[in-house]
């Protein structure tokens, strides 16, 4: 496991993951200013770790200046980081619950309840990864070739992972055949993050281009596909990483089990269907540059959506820390809900 | 228009693509080897374009030298041409044409026959691209938005295109909404060559990842699907650049229509289904660099798949210079034959 940030002498520290895999860089955040721009440009990402960023992120505004003000603190906190990253349910939930802990507290106790609350976030959700993971390594037969799309390991979530967690948790239990890794434009999450985990956890693993997932189904080379997920609506749709839906299109059509890994802080009982979920668009940039270079002619524009929603239809089960969720997805959820 | 290729003074130049969009550079071959380390590198590419640089290839090689030596170099090139890619069926063709007449060719002509041959392949080539053109235009109806892939524009052709062609075609017909362009991974011809064209044509587009064409879908941002084809089986299945058969599945699922624009020249009648169509293998090295820059962790390996095959069922239809063919295909493909 690899923990994106730890809680240090009243500072977040976290892993720059814009700078892997050339470099291991570890930013301090002292103030929630610089935390909210580092989640804004990406240094932390995965919508586990942004729940667990949000819940420090409280703490971290609330300690930082005297008792008195910590609540107002941690309110502003709150705003600023759910303005960063629309997406990802976790990050909102985690950052109202860290937000009650503090205005509950009593007799200027908020930065410490704040903290508390962190502390114990990050604590269930490295349990429910543990979880899911074994859940999901169950869903694997001996051999079976795993695909998976941006990164879902310990970089993007607790430290555990959630898709790549039972990636990882499968190759423990000598199921594992080998992985498919889509590179992930246009951040390029999967080449330079998953298969940088993959490496350190001594797993086989092969890159592919986003477009040459067709060609992989096409030749049969694929048993399993296992993905994370920013967002889970009541009826099961999935918002996740741009260029998972045409994954799950192509599993659906050649066979093969599409399954979403994602702890239940992932699921959004409030939003009824995927078509409500908001999908971020960020920077023309990210598109038409590749690695710092210029890949289109000048003032040429992009449209960059940051993510794609996958109707339940075609998940054939969530891989939750509560267990493995079958359709109609609408019932199994609610049942799931804590 | 925009010619990748000129015969020249017993040369074949051509406009070096792997330079665009960044700089203009025209590579002048005076002997067969240095047009097929071009060929092989990329420096040209897409079907069309190869088949006139095949059949100048063994022109060039021909006039290489002595008269008595030019039908064994001829066939000394076709060979060597022929190696060069497997899966555009066009180079293969055009070859073995030009091999044919230096073969036939009487007192020391083979030189010559073998050159009348490029030049007569290369305005067929042009006629049917301009024919195909104007027949795909008129499927479009007024602001209909397009999605291509790769590069088929006049690069990639003997100067018109062909699916590039047809959106050029809808534009001049006013019934072009704009061009959603996916960059085309690993060596992005979408964000480099297709750009850089509909720039040139005044073309209102945008840039794509390749992920994120279930987005567009979902979005409902797209009512026409045309691309290119390195060889159609006789059944209708269609060899093109990796990432087209996601495009498929995608459109199909969302009623959208998927257009093949490619000349007769491009159907394989020997070929049966796609399953038979040989699917090229580039070097990892594609995948996990880009101009220099190393994405992923030094050593990763990478799977690159230059082609996949939509099978015939997703093909809405096939757009040739003999008309628009529609299913079954068995049937249209043969009764198109020339």
């Amino acid at each position: 496991m690899i923990a994106p940030l730890r809680w240090s002498d009243g500072a977040v520290e976290l892993l720059d993951q814009t700078s892997l895999p050339a470099a291991e860089l570890w930013l301090r955040c002292e103030h929630v200013e610089e935390l909210a721009s580092a989640i804004s440009r990406l240094a932390i990402r995965g919508a586990p770790a942004l729940g667990v960023a949000g819940a420090y992120g409280v703490a971290l505004a609330a300690a930082d200046g005297p008792a008195a003000g910590a609540a107002e603190r941690a309110e502003y906190a709150a705003e600023l980081l759910s303005g960063t990253r629309p997406t990802a349910v976790n990050l909102h939930t985690a950052v109202a619950g860290g937000l009650k802990a503090a205005r509950a507290a009593q007799h200027g106790g908020a930065a410490a309840a704040a903290l508390e609350f962190a502390r114990g976030y990050e604590r269930d959700a490295l349990a429910a990864e543990r979880a899911l993971s074994d859940f999901g390594a169950e869903l694997f037969e001996s051999g079976d070739r795993a695909l998976t799309h941006c990164n879902t390991g310990g970089l993007a979530t607790a430290g555990v992972g959630t898709a790549l967690g039972v990636i990882e948790a499968a190759h423990a239990a000598l199921r594992l055949g080998s992985v498919w890794v889509k590179e992930t434009r246009p951040l390029l999450q999967g080449a330079r993050l998953t298969a940088w985990e993959l490496r350190r956890a001594g797993i086989p693993h092969s890159l592919l281009a986003d477009g040459a997932v067709g060609a992989l189904f096409n030749e049969g080379a694929v048993e399993r596909v296992v993905v994370g997920a920013d967002r889970i609506a009541a009826n099961g749709d999935v918002a996740n990483k741009v260029g998972t839906y045409p994954i799950a299109v192509l599993a659906d059509r050649h066979g093969v089990p599409f399954y979403v890994a994602a702890p239940t802080t992932t699921i959004d009982h409030d939003t009824a269907t995927g078509a409500d979920i908001p999908i971020e668009r960020r920077a023309p940039e990210e598109v038409t540059t590749l690695a710092g270079v210029e890949i289109a002619p000048a003032g040429t524009d992009a449209a960059n959506f940051a993510f794609d929603v996958t109707p339940a239809e075609l998940v054939t089960a969530i891989i939750t820390e509560r267990g493995v969720l079958r359709p109609p997805y609408g019932a199994s959820l609610q049942a799931a809900r804590p």
